[in-house]
């Protein structure tokens, strides 16, 4: 009996997902819809699959869309993430499954007694970050408990970055992703974790000059600085007598205390506009955050003001993005400072056609055993194929197609709104995922605890 | 004939507002009704007046205090500003004057057209800062504009500081007026204003290390850092083609960068509180904002993180407070990181029974007149006589009494909400505040534009 998948929202993030769908249409007898506010967007290869039906939805239009979701075994949304409760409040009506990679809403959440009264599986944040970090996470962590150790620590850090061979520019970063979400990371509050039982917080002018170091075998030294709030997941994962609870976004070395540049001036801020942005030049945006002077340029003042010495190479980093141009102008009106540096930033870190992104995850943990401290470091590297198949891509779609099928084939069947923390779920996605080459390595090295010497600060 | 004032009120500012009413009440046939949640604090000197009647009023108990309007020939508002639109609504009903020293909020505004339909004074903006910056400026930037002078500049800059007398400590700062508004002055919005033409925007973070120095006849050298909007009066003054407009906040030389360390660390945000606040030493509070070291103390984490010299006076100055200290504790629950730096810091900066207060209040305007330019500096000085009758409640209530009885006496009589910006309000006020000792000194200097070598950053 043929199975219906639904696919609402065709994004770049969807290039794996629809390929692992598409290549299983004929052995698992799928028919996948896809439901796109934009469909000639979609490639023709998608678009001429036998088993693929194409076709333009507007998620606003009830009708349409109730009967799409209805027609439908399964439905996997992977529309932006404020979208998702109308999608989800059919899935009740209409008694279907529902997979997303985004983070679980008050109102999704909501509807958990509603899901398990229908023994409906909502199964959200299966992603990469989250998604991929939750199932390593816990495998691990649910090992160490099944052998009978206690839990200590846990840090956690992932970035989307560029691979080596395209990596080709003094900060060692490109978009690989929404470059707002690059831009304003970080804002939105003080920064908060656990380090050795102690209570931290980082207001956000510091957050990029607290970073972590850390090694990776083959791809040498990366930095991390600290997410909004490490202690989200200190219940679901269990955590709670933990010592260190630490989860944060991994750059390459040197990347944070550049981008403190821009915080210190105030570039990065989203909260005002600026008067007369349209046509104003790159130098003129930045002669905003210095202090008047009749005499001196804009250069000397800048390098002053933050106390950049003639030979650092934070200069050269900032020369690199073209930021003292007289004659680049901003094109936009009334725009916020933080919109006017990212369209300053896409002139330099775009993706070039033969691009290649990368994708790094990094998990600490420590834990008691029979009397012994133990510490594991677990890491995780794919690269990119191309500009569409890209590592974020594969990170965050293959983990949403694998759930979508395994609850199709009734492998993962407990109900309810739900993250993938149980073993029932992350045992099978992650041994499938590593038929995809997405695999972690592991290694037993000499506890630490929270090693002071690692902070960069 | 017996005219009734209403002062709604008698907190902390209210003592040379009062005194000003009663020495008056024979001479001008005054009735002084004191209307205040809690009567019982009013001084016997003041509930024993002949001319005075004390009464406990709860301004949320509708019936009570529209009698209490309806009774009286002016109502002045010295209630919290969130609170003052019942009492203007109420005046509206009873046709009142009405008249506060605080900000027009946007619901006050609207009662204009009903207020000049009834050819009410509502009068607002009316104590110190705003109040009588709004009025010295006026008159300046007024003479200016009849001799016809061109504004070119304007900069004004307002302190409640110590007395010398009783300037005490390190930081030459006591609380003297509402701790929490100085806890987290600045905070709110990035600071924006006018130098040379260029819009100049400051994030909170560089707001202290952006300061300018001043100068005072008898009183040595401030320095003032930036208010948030300092583009607020620009249609107000009528300086919409002025090249620069700056307002802020002066302190003594020095304070902004010590109070910058606290900024730094994130102990002046109000926007999160601190786990397990209650009980928690200073040195603990202090750790929370460290990195984690299992060797090294809170000073050495702190003197690295700040880059604090060993000879720094910095130094010397967080040691004042007693911010090291693992024996003092923290008695607040639940409390933000500001609320405890509050707490800790009215330790050592609550005004002693002999100390005396200051304001300080700093214009400098710029201007051509016939194709020459020309810079006048105005300053007043204010010291307080204790710390009841402080400078604060002199500059702040002495306008508003003196605004109250003009517009009682009919020297006051165009209507509507207004803030003292014309010849009419400032010419007489400002000169009954001259026999109090409220006055300006002005001087004629050498132009020179917005001085790029007074900017202290």
């Amino acid at each position: 009996m043929m199975r219906n998948i639904l696919v609402l929202g065709a994004g770049k993030s969807t290039s794996y997902l629809l390929d692992y769908f598409l290549e299983k249409t004929t052995v698992e007898n799928l028919h996948i819809t896809i439901g796109d506010i934009n469909p000639d967007a979609i490639p023709g290869k998608i678009k001429n699959h036998a088993s693929c039906t194409v076709r333009q939805l507007d998620i606003f239009k009830d009708v349409e869309r109730k009967k799409a979701i209805a027609a439908s075994d399964i439905v996997v949304s992977m529309l932006p993430a404020r979208f998702h409760i109308k999608v989800a409040e059919d899935c009740i009506a209409s008694k279907k499954h529902l997979v997303t990679a985004s983070y679980v809403s008050d109102e999704i959440k909501a509807l958990d007694n509603a899901a398990k009264e229908n023994g409906l599986v909502f199964m959200n944040e299966i992603g990469l970050d989250p998604g991929i970090d939750h199932m390593s996470a816990m495998q691990i962590i649910d090992q160490i408990r099944d052998e009978g150790g206690k839990m200590l620590l846990f840090e956690s850090f992932t970035g989307g970055l560029v691979a080596p061979e395209s990596d080709t520019n003094l900060w060692n970063y490109k978009f690989t992703w929404n470059p707002r979400n690059v831009v304003v990371a970080g804002q939105g509050g003080t920064a908060k974790f656990l380090q050795e039982g102690t209570y931290k917080y980082i207001p956000y002018h510091k957050l990029f000059r607290r970073t972590e170091f850390f090694d990776i075998e083959g791809y040498g030294r990366f930095e991390g600085y600290a997410n909004r709030d490490s202690l989200n997941y200190r219940e679901a994962y269990g955590l709670q007598n933990v010592l260190t609870l630490y989860r944060g976004t991994m750059r390459r070395v040197g990347f944070s205390k550049a981008w403190n540049m821009f915080v210190q001036l105030g570039m990065t801020d989203d909260s005002y506009t600026i008067e007369n942005s349209k046509g104003m030049s790159y130098r003129e945006f930045v002669n905003l955050f210095l202090p008047y002077s009749p005499t001196d340029s804009v250069e000397l003042k800048l390098r002053h003001y933050l106390k950049i010495d003639q030979d650092d190479i934070m200069w050269e980093k900032l020369l690199e993005l073209n930021i003292f141009d007289a004659h680049k102008t901003i094109a936009l009106q009334n725009a916020t400072p933080a919109q006017i540096l990212q369209a300053i930033l896409e002139d330099s870190w775009t993706l070039r056609e033969d691009d290649k992104d990368m994708i790094v995850m990094y998990h600490k943990f420590g834990y008691e055993l029979k009397g012994k401290k133990v510490q594991i470091d677990a890491n995780m590297v794919v690269l990119g194929e191309n500009r569409t198949h890209t590592a974020m891509a594969k990170t965050v779609g293959l983990p949403v197609a694998i759930a979508a099928l395994m609850i199709l084939n009734k492998k993962i069947t407990t109900p309810g709104v739900q993250i993938p923390i149980t073993k029932e779920v992350y045992v099978p996605i992650l041994k499938e995922l590593k038929n995809y080459g997405i695999t972690f390595k592991e290694y037993e090295v000499p506890y630490l605890g929270y090693n002071p010497d690692s902070v960069a600060s």
